[in-house]
């Protein structure tokens, strides 16, 4: 690509949903996909993406001493959990993409951007970051 | 809408990503955010998911006989995993919806679409589906 | 045996922390066990368990229908996540016995048994029990 | 205590198994601890031990630097995985601590003492851990 942005960028949730839909009915297997069984397929996919950081120590951001074949496989278990999440929150009815921008501005009332910054770097000058509440996505 | 689409499908996974970002860097999060800070923070949401089923028993697709206030709780939930996930995957330099359409692809070769659903018509005519290896994405 | 106690009931936590650190120790592997890569290897343990139950549907206590490979394949991720559990309270400094004991006393205040047989009932009456907030261990 | 020994040790997971059962009984919960439901409530319960751990970066040996409360909070976490990992092995009909013990005679097959000894040692000398297979109790 000439324009610098990652090619999956424009994957929408949509077009995810409908290849797993697709995918399904072409292999007689919306028998299996109920709720829980989805829900624990996808349990299982966060163990496998788990098991590829489990020895590692912290993990630097880009993962830049990986060999080619593990961020190969970390892509493969980002992605098996995601396609069971898209495939589980359509068995259940929900409105994925819709649900992720409602939930981005929640997150946005509840953690004010100036605000928690300040919390941030208050947290950092009294004590070390270990018990600051903060990163979070939500608190639910 | 009078299209009947969702209006959540044309949600991209880089819009996203850039939120995500950028809900991080306004309040100073980065420092948060490395990669087994957020798997952590996603296996954290999982547990939150899986809690909203936990005591349920077989649920139905499309949980007809959930609550308004359930079916709102599920959705911020399958929002918080989805919004760790790509998350992650950024942090981790990985192109998430490029990765999630290979593997599409790559799970098409492994579970053609005629022999998977002979298999499990197969499977049915011989013994309870207890034990039937479909309905899975992956293996790996 | 002949008392009917089954074997391993005797097992205590004391023994299964020793065979632990004894079997680390004696293959240099204490190194890798820190906190968190014992959790997320214990995660990757409660995903592979979770595999086994993914496309079952409900299933029956007792597990009548399975065949003895998926009842022994069951026993080992059960006890790959009760070992990684062990280990991980031992290099944490928690004494798990006396925590979950502990932790059973606090449920008892928290859940009386009178009170809560009578709350299930009542729940029981007027609707299903999707919504019900028993069988919890604790809410925490 | 005059041993040294901690008092926890002595817990055995018959006396746990009895404990959850006789709980469960006593509040009417039996209804509710089906295989799939006490597999779920324990992945709600891995969850909130991962929440614990999901901003502190790297964790030392002993979590010296916690506060009080949050080793309290540790280990009711830690227990609570127990809990249901010991009622769900009960309900599937699963001799634990049976199963415990012959795993780590399994593992001892599959890791050789010295064998695995020389491999890390191996491993560290020619590259970093991050690759490395050790430190794992299976890989079923």
């Amino acid at each position: 690509m000439t324009t610098g942005v990652p090619e999956g960028d424009s994957v929408s949730l949509g077009k995810l949903k409908q290849m797993m839909a697709d995918f399904a009915k072409e292999r007689d297997w919306d028998q299996y996909h109920t709720p829980r069984n989805l829900l624990l397929a996808m349990v299982g996919e966060v163990g496998e993406l788990s098991e590829i950081f489990q020895w590692k120590g912290e993990v630097k951001r880009g993962v830049p001493d990986w060999k080619e074949e593990e961020k190969i496989h970390l892509g493969e278990e980002l992605s098996d959990v995601l396609l069971y999440l898209v495939r589980l929150s359509d068995i259940c009815g929900v409105d994925l993409g819709k649900a992720a921008l409602r939930k981005v501005e929640l997150n946005a009332i509840k953690y004010p951007a100036k605000a928690s910054k300040e919390v941030t770097n208050k947290e950092n000058e009294i004590e070390n970051s270990s018990t600051a509440n903060n990163g979070t996505i939500e608190e639910n």
